[in-house]
């Protein structure tokens, strides 16, 4: 038990990210760390368990399979906040969203995971896990959508679930690839280019092809 | 020789994207592969070369160390086109500049890369060549936005350097994470909405923070 206790105190830092019971999130953070060592493929429960200082059955009591685990690992990293913000406006309500995202995949663990899908194959098991959460997550953004069309925000034929693609990808291009801070200043010009369009006003919008 | 002729062939598909008279274009290639195999720390010029089917003095004699090598590699895959498009307008040229930029990163040679850049520490070499490449490409996106300052399509204010790093990002996420395809109808979506905004028009440009 000491053992685990150490262990535990070591890996605190990583596990800011992962929600719920101590023992538990100790098990999902020993599982990012795990599969960014060896990959889904060689990964064993075992050595999840020994790294979480706890013992296997505590593990398959809660989780009966390695993909449970791992996709349940993933949920704590990459899931969105299961609350829409609602800040009253599009611009609000992108920038809260956002602001919460940035914080997940900055993380180290959120980096881990992120880098790991990067380099696995399209085929992988592991890249059908992530693919399914992301669609489990989409009901924030479409909610945020939903409340800024009901308000009147939306130019109309606007291609709105392309917005929040754009905005995520931009945040995570810029971590993985250009390894620079998403800020608050980044996110305001990157949310307001979006909602405002570069054009000068007066060209007239075009019809959507 | 045969044997030569032989590699060169099974990798003549990877190859489409180097540039160059064909010995230089195969240690090129062959250079991505080794990179991508076993990563810049590893990686030995004699097994490029062997990987290439010449002597590595063919390879010494263009290339003096690994990094010039690497460089070279890399700008061979990942480099801009040297001109910059000139269809007449902002959104032609922006799709034009997307298209090339598009085919450079899907082929199989851009793939390797991204994903090694993905999961390359910051500090690395590599990625210290990436960075100084991606800086000395510079040239064509600025062209592009200068021309559409000069036409006067920006809108005052417009970040428009953000524009070119948002679209870029959106296409390698989309290539490295969704593992979707990048087609025109993708890149139209994209830039029509960078250039007019969500936003329903009326409501008025806010200005620059």
């Amino acid at each position: 038990m000491m053992k685990a206790k150490v262990k535990k105190k070591a890996a605190s830092k990583r596990r800011a990210f992962v929600r719920g019971e101590p023992v538990v999130r100790g098990v999902l953070s020993a599982t990012i760390e795990e599969l960014s060592r060896v990959g889904y493929e060689r990964m064993r429960i075992e050595d999840v368990a020994a790294r979480a200082g706890v013992n296997k059955t505590t593990v398959y009591r809660r989780f009966t399979t390695k993909e449970e685990l791992v996709r349940a690992a993933l949920m704590g990293v990459t899931r969105g906040a299961t609350t829409a913000p609602n800040t009253g406006s599009l611009r609000g309500d992108l920038l809260e969203h956002m602001r919460r995202k940035v914080s997940r995949v900055s993380s180290p663990e959120g980096q881990m995971v992120v880098r790991m899908l990067a380099a696995e194959p399209s085929d992988s098991e592991l890249f059908t896990i992530a693919k399914s959460i992301h669609k489990a997550h989409a009901s924030v953004p479409r909610s945020i959508l939903e409340s800024a069309a009901a308000r009147g925000e939306l130019a109309p034929g606007v291609d709105a679930s392309l917005l929040i693609d754009i905005l995520r990808s931009a945040v995570r291009d810029r971590i993985v690839f250009r390894r620079e801070p998403v800020d608050d200043r980044f996110l305001e010009r990157v949310v307001d280019l979006l909602l405002h369009g570069a054009l000068r006003s007066g060209g007239g919008r075009e019809p959507p092809a």
